[in-house]
């Protein structure tokens, strides 16, 4: 890219990311959404995802100690707040360990990552790795996947709900706080990189940094699919699934 | 594990490691190997594994950093000499392009990791940060894989040039140099191992630490399988072979 876009060019091109990239496109999650998984694949996933979603706090508080501006850190902070709760049991991370119950796994293999895909604990740590290493302005720009997750959200809500009947409303009540809480923090964040990224190099940077977070998202979907859905050989060390 | 092993014991839980982990196992290599493989699909493995090459003494470079004793480094340091040679087109990574070379890919194409797996990606990146973050004697017990390493490259070099008419004895000299670097590299780290290892604690964290390195191989064979020989869709962005 040679020319500097407007922000609201800038702005299309990472929307047409998602359009491309996004993880919604995966044929795991439309297996997911569309029923046609086992109990022991959602588990599998839900197993899985729990330790994205156990770091994204730890993302988050990377970020923050990059910001040196009170203003930024202050909208930032929240973020941590959303996943870690106030109290033992609130927040993200403990509704995700809800879903996990609901899925009968039991908490202690979910949380000490016995039995995580190694391409799952790779592609997340790959992100933690990315906000602390890359500019402010692409780690802000890697965040920027929560423009599209209401789409994906309810699809899989709305999907699993109908299809699944060991999955209920209480049991997906982590997807309900996304809903409002994601497209705040996207809004916020695509406003810091419209108004950072003033340069060509750097709006290229943005919009491969959003490239790159896709990849975290999708690389966690073919690690479940090769693994769970079509295997050639049991993955040393995984969590298996008990069903015969 | 609560009881302290004798060097030897340990010499013993690491070589079982690799009996049960080893990407000589996966059904990628068995591909690989038996000439089941397609030109394009053999052009994606050296493509990818181009990455793993050129980390190898970046990684290096971090473990030296990280050495406090001379006598340590003066041996490590040789690593690095081994993969990047004296000169230009000397050294490993420059035979590895010999490689790749002789399968048609251009060079430019390699070296700017455009249409890498970000698998693959994830995976050795996992493994610099690992030698970073981790105790030098983690770091160290990481490369013990190459006290596997004769096995696999005898199988894959007999194989390859036995099934495929596309491979030389000369495209595959990268692992000539290996067959007597590898076994000196690995006994002097086996040594350190065994030696350093003083603890219940110490001694399960360098057998984890192996099992790590078994994973970071591991799974950048399951990429290729998935993207290359049982592919459920095009990875956004990743080499297409040109074969029809």
């Amino acid at each position: 890219m040679t020319t500097l876009l407007s922000p609201e060019e800038l702005e299309a091109r990472l929307r047409d990311v998602g359009t491309r990239r996004y993880h919604s496109l995966h044929p795991f999650h439309k297996l997911l959404h569309n029923g046609q998984l086992t109990f022991g694949q959602v588990q599998a996933w839900a197993l899985n995802r729990y330790y994205y979603q156990a770091m994204i706090p730890v993302k988050d508080s990377a970020i923050l100690a990059r910001m040196e501006e009170p203003e930024l850190r202050r909208v930032w902070r929240q973020r941590i707040v959303d996943h870690d709760g106030d109290h033992e049991g609130e927040g993200g991370i403990a509704r995700w360990l809800v879903l996990t119950d609901s899925l009968g796994l039991d908490r202690h293999t979910v949380t000490s990552l016995r039995g995580l895909l190694p391409a799952t604990k790779f592609a997340v740590d790959a992100y933690v790795h990315f906000v602390r290493e890359k500019t402010l302005l692409e780690a802000i720009a890697s965040s920027l996947t929560e423009m599209f997750s209401p789409g994906i959200i309810g699809e899989r809500v709305a999907g699993m709900l109908k299809n699944y009947d060991f999955v209920s409303k209480d049991t997906l009540a982590y997807f309900d706080k996304r809903l409002t809480q994601a497209p705040r923090d996207a809004d916020f964040a695509l406003d810091y990189v419209k108004q950072h990224a003033r340069t060509p190099e750097q709006q290229e940077q943005a919009i491969r940094a959003l490239e790159f977070k896709c990849d975290v998202l999708w690389v966690q979907l073919d690690a479940l699919y090769f693994a769970y859905v079509d295997p050639k050989m049991a993955y040393p060390g995984a969590f298996v699934p008990k069903e015969g």
